[in-house]
């Protein structure tokens, strides 16, 4: 089955993206749980977290740069934001593409679970 | 002033520590808000994900490698964990010292905000 982080990421599916470079690729999410919510995902497929190698440290490092770079894009880095990464059934991941939630805009809830 | 995270890193502050190595220091938060609650930093001061320039892209991603060995550690990583980075005010960030919380061990909150 057609993983649905990968066409986007290869354009093959549309999506609001607001930041495409260095093999990362942003796009606002479609059922927005916050006045900012942007998901940075990396263009080479790996499942989640808990298949992160040694040899993925530089593009899960850049995930969470681009995360910045894109709350800086929206004027929210001075009051804050949330990055979350979800992983497995117990956190609600949904999509077996590694994802960073970028969510802002607004105060935001704690205790953090 | 004295960064508490700098400190825990050092050794100068004693932290329950459960990995360390390659820069990056995990121990167990004094405040768990689940039943498994890590904090995964890097040795090095970086103040937040706002402050993450290119250079530091390889110790950010072994962060999340580091905070998904640890979640194996803990024998988590089938039913899943959440990873958290807070950044700034509206997020609740409280130590200015770059760190991602792991939670796990129960089913997590959704909507995540």
């Amino acid at each position: 089955m057609a993983c649905l982080f990968c066409q986007i990421a290869s354009g093959e599916v549309a999506a609001n993206i607001v930041y495409k470079s260095e093999g990362v690729t942003a796009f606002r999410d479609v059922a927005p749980q916050a006045p900012t919510h942007i998901l940075v995902i990396p263009d080479r497929h790996i499942a989640g977290a808990a298949e992160v190698t040694s040899a993925d440290e530089v593009v899960v490092g850049r995930l969470v740069r681009v995360a910045a770079e894109a709350a800086r894009m929206e004027g929210i880095t001075d009051r804050g934001y949330r990055l979350i990464i979800n992983q497995g059934h117990d956190a609600g991941q949904s999509i077996d593409h590694l994802h960073v939630h970028l969510l802002g805009g607004r105060p935001l809830p704690t205790p953090l679970v």
